[in-house]
């Protein structure tokens, strides 16, 4: 068994309910020297779109290798596929419906298995409403403890995976038109637009009626003022000075942005 | 020292303060070692009843060995006792107020302890209003790290422990009469009725002045309509498919719930 | 590489976002065997205040040698100094805006480094709004990894290190004049006024325009009534049994608290 093998865990559970700590006792149940990182159980109920998100911003600041089981699955108990897919840094697994897309835009998968052979979930009966518990925890514990990605069931073709994207960005000579494709908890509105996209030009975003400058960083601004910066994310990113842009500026997910370049 | 031995904690202490983790600087203190699981912090503050489903709902998903320390303690303070006790699967740490009755009605007490021998306290003066940091976190890491139980304190007897008991089951012919025993995040509605007694037939749920249909899974309805179905926590639940039914059918902890049996 | 060191982390990131997980895998990028502790991530945005509470409430039920990496940091990307600090217990790590002053006000500081050595960070190009990730997390986990600290940057002086201070108490021979230091989620309102000022003596506390009478413990009123005790923080604490004191008693940080001695 290998050790340290690091295994996140994503889902819209919360913590108000034991079911985080339950998948956590089923991977002990497997191998009780895994480490378990949790990534976020406050996705939205059911939101796919927010966990596509939060997966693939986080995924590059782990070890290689490392797996990671992602349970939002508003489809449990109906014929969606659980699946596993190893890409070049490490495996994912869950239901098959676009949640690791993000993930697998910039990084491809290499294989993917339909979880079929029940000897390596937690009882070949699964519950019909949580497979977090049942097949996706044990399935990725076991990954994690070695087990090969093909034993865990039969290979199926990447170009039927479910895929879950965004609008495509258009660019024109000064203009890169996009969307919101995350609100993170202090309100900022993170764009699908890329960060090198802006870097080290002038420019503002067009969002409803306001123009908001580009900025380096938040000190550039008074409290209480708009701006637009690259952020953590390394997305262009929407935010207010010590304040809520969600809230202030009413804008909410997939609602248009555009950025305007006025100077290279 | 046995190694990659699991300690589990429940409380209502919630995230918000550094409770939870200086309850781990202690756990810490006595055995680095331990891998510590949160069940859940999220108890409503003071409510014991549903501690003890959590921890009902949880045990049986953890390494046999594992310890429970459970944090639910309106009674600090005073002359309530600090016990541990051994079953089956494990240990069991808390305040004796009935938290851990839920457990115990499934899987029986071997023995029990009021937890008196103060060397395995994190200090001997205790503070008035923090055990869990003070006496049972550091007991239970003890616990999980070999000392014997008998070695905690004095043995009690097993009939000495403060009961929480839910009002029985009624069984009519056509008719169980039970009640909701917890309600989740989600809002689904979790009665105390067993699955197994619903299993296979057709049923419905008469709750208030609504009949629920029996169902297999959420996918077998509508989005936004009723269902009852055996939850994945084994009893019968009642949901909203991409709902919430506490909030939807304003329904309580305790509030009656009928299930009625049409077929077999 | 020790092993079963301890990292503890501190933030107002909250769970919604994956800023923590993301922070854990850069921990686990340096040394996947390290135990990563949350004190808390639900320090309201920017209350520097609060986590300086948090983190002098909880350092001394850490294990000696335990590394702090606290970032509650609104002057992300401005000039402000990130720092290592080592005093008797351990290490602190995060920005220099007065956080560790409750820490250092008990313990003093034996040494502080400005971070200035890229090596340890996660990229010597940090993003301007995420330093926990890009460099405390890492500069953390290569401390408690057994980097010495010299290593990590040049030593300052420990005079100009940014200090967030209370207001000093103010004692006459009957009473002792302090404020409220923190508010927990219970709504338990902690003053600075240490509990030996008060211990085996007849007091009340003053509050607005109220007269709460000194108690030991919660059972000591009937519930829904004020008290005064020493809380399991150590410090006079203003409580309702049963009940939330901040939402009943409509008191605030930093508001005037006055213990009166009536008897020795």
């Amino acid at each position: 068994m290998n050790s340290n093998q690091i295994l996140t865990l994503t889902s819209d559970f919360g913590f108000s309910d034991v079911y985080v700590g339950v998948m956590k006792g089923t991977i002990a149940q497997v191998n009780p020297a895994l480490t378990v990182i949790d990534l976020t159980h406050d996705i939205s109920p059911q939101n796919i779109a927010a966990a596509r998100f939060c997966l693939m911003d986080a995924y590059r600041y782990f070890p290689e290798g490392t797996v990671h089981v992602a349970v939002v699955d508003p489809g449990v108990g109906s014929n969606r596929r659980a699946i596993a897919i190893e890409f070049e840094r490490g495996f994912l697994v869950g239901p098959d419906n676009g949640i690791f897309s993000g993930i697998l835009s910039q990084s491809p998968a290499i294989a993917v298995v339909e979880l079929t052979d029940t000897q390596y979930w937690r009882t070949p009966q699964p519950s019909k409403t949580f497979h977090g518990r049942d097949i996706f925890a044990p399935v990725g514990a076991h990954l994690a403890s070695g087990v090969p990605l093909r034993e865990l069931g039969r290979t199926i073709d990447l170009a039927t995976l479910v895929q879950l994207d965004l609008p495509q960005l258009i660019h024109t000579p000064t203009e890169i038109i996009g969307c919101i494709q995350y609100i993170d908890r202090f309100g900022n509105l993170v764009t699908n637009i890329p960060g090198s996209d802006v870097e080290n030009k002038t420019w503002t975003v067009r969002l409803a009626r306001q123009i908001i400058p580009g900025r380096q960083t938040y000190s550039d601004v008074s409290p209480g003022e708009a701006l637009a910066l690259i952020g953590s994310h390394g997305w262009v990113e929407i935010a207010i000075a010590c304040g809520n842009a969600q809230e202030q500026l009413q804008q909410h997910w997939e609602d248009r942005v555009e950025v305007v370049i006025s100077e290279r």
